[in-house]
């Protein structure tokens, strides 16, 4: 099987961390060279790396550049910090690497998040139906996490092991997630799929096309209320109405035991340019799934469900 | 207040159906000359003409154009029918020409349809709330209709009124029928809005800020289910989770009375490389919405509310 090499997507040079600027893919395979964490930080901010756990990784990178650099790391820390407010990955990686800021944590962090998606991978199968019509949002694969994915990579064990027939992809406005790197990320993997209109979702769950939601997280409270691409909060009633099941997959790392429930998880407003140039726009970047409407949460360490207020804090608590 | 004047939209000179090309709004205001009633078809079918009422506007006149020049007419007739699938107005309009193919009786339709979009915003006013926060899908403006429009002319109707604090536009990919022509008769009726992604409504609702969802339709059943642009159904079911009311406006010619439920209504499918050129994608174009999730139906002769199939069916055998 084609594989999508976890360096391809982030890594650290000497004197720079190198990311596959996602803006440009699907058209385009071009490389970023960040010098400073100020310039790592410039990368998250405009989403040429995205997904929390990628963010994650590039800003762990980031502070050992930057140590290597001689740069003040509380500077370095505090403006990585300010990159993207709602990723819970970041603030973690962070702290990790102020503890130790060497470019051995950061390879470890890396090579940590690809195998923890593995394992999620593996747990989320058995999730799956046969033949299985999943739909997906946004991208949380490879290029989301630094190599085989969250969602993705659920979606990717359950193709292996025979259960997936076929992949809609909700396209994932503003920024087009889902159509340029999830689609691109199947094609790698030669994944049958079909992109959609995020507003098509509903029609092809009404036609019974769609088996399975299946999602990444950006963070998730201690209740198991998600934040996650805006969209999901959608996808998720919908789903509920059409008794489709909504499955969240996400390492461990994404969960916030300080939240106790979405109220208390900040959701970032992007520019409204990113809808429209022309008009007023507006343009939340993630939105807040309740856990009633979340069938399971799967993590690499097993498969969670209600009442996630029993199980999630206390794997939090003891996460890596 | 300003006005979107209906002879701007489409109009009949002598020798060509001009239309105000939709596709290139909000960026220019280019007309788009057809000398034939196939190219009346072909701009119908390539979207220069959109929404059902201003379709069997530009239909008409179309007829009427074939006749001067002594086509077919009902090869003129067949082709206009083919041009798209789902709006029963176009059926209707052409039928209305085939009996009286002349400039008088185009130019009564299109004076017809826009004094019904009046009618439909009078009645529709006491649906609103004070202050109300509206979300419309697609463009049921002036645009759509050949002038004042249905969903967006009640929502002008009621602004009037004074009962109209913002306007969400959902952009409703593929073909962001509301982030280019929704938001600009916002612009031009000096009425406040913002343009959000299709995937924000379901957020927003959830934060309070929806007052009431407004849509037209492209076709109804005799029971009241809608086909209307693809997003809707799934905001109908949103709207229903968040106990907001949806009220769909129309004339009475979209009512069709041939179909007793949306199993009976043809869904046409688009060319997939709106969504997306680079990769497989589906693109069906309409949705439809079950009665059951519609809280009331607005026509020109005033508001229906469920059961739907003890009045729809006789306004309808009586229209016109």
């Amino acid at each position: 099987m084609p594989e999508l090499e976890p360096q391809r997507i982030v890594r650290l040079e000497d004197d720079a961390v190198v990311v596959l600027d996602q803006r440009r893919l699907p058209g385009e395979e071009v490389e970023l060279r960040c010098t400073t964490s100020a310039e790592v930080a410039e990368a998250i901010r405009v989403l040429a790396v995205r997904g929390a756990p990628a963010i994650g990784i590039a800003a762990a990178y980031g502070i050992a550049l930057a140590a290597g650099r001689g740069e003040d790391l509380d500077v370095a820390c505090e403006t990585l910090a300010a990159s993207r407010p709602t990723a819970v990955n970041l603030r973690w990686a962070l702290e990790a690497m102020r503890d130790d800021p060497t470019r051995e944590r950061a390879a470890w962090i890396h090579a940590d998040e690809v195998e923890r998606c593995r394992r999620m991978g593996a747990h989320a199968v058995e999730l799956f139906p046969p033949a299985a019509r999943v739909l997906t949002h946004c991208n949380a694969g490879g290029l989301a996490t630094g190599g085989y994915g969250t969602a993705l990579g659920a979606v990717r064990a359950a193709f292996e092991a025979g259960r997936v027939a076929h992949v809609w992809v909700d396209e994932t406005r503003p920024l087009l997630q889902g159509a340029r790197l999830t689609a691109w990320e199947l094609e790698q993997l030669a994944i049958p799929h079909a992109v959609i209109a995020d507003g098509a979702a509903a029609s092809f769950m009404a036609r019974g096309e769609v088996d399975l939601v299946v999602t990444g997280a950006d963070r998730i409270a201690g209740n198991g209320d998600t934040a996650n691409k805006i969209g999901t909060y959608g996808l998720a009633v919908l789903a509920a109405h059409h008794a489709v099941p909504l499955v969240v997959v996400a390492p461990t790392s994404t969960l916030d035991p300080t939240a106790e429930t979405a109220a208390e998880i900040p959701i970032e407003e992007r520019d409204p340019a990113e809808v429209t140039e022309r008009f007023a726009a507006r343009n939340p970047a993630f939105d807040v799934t309740p856990s009633s409407l979340v069938t399971a949460i799967v993590t690499e360490r097993g498969i969670h469900r209600a009442p996630y207020a029993e199980t999630l804090p206390r794997e939090a608590a003891t996460a890596r």
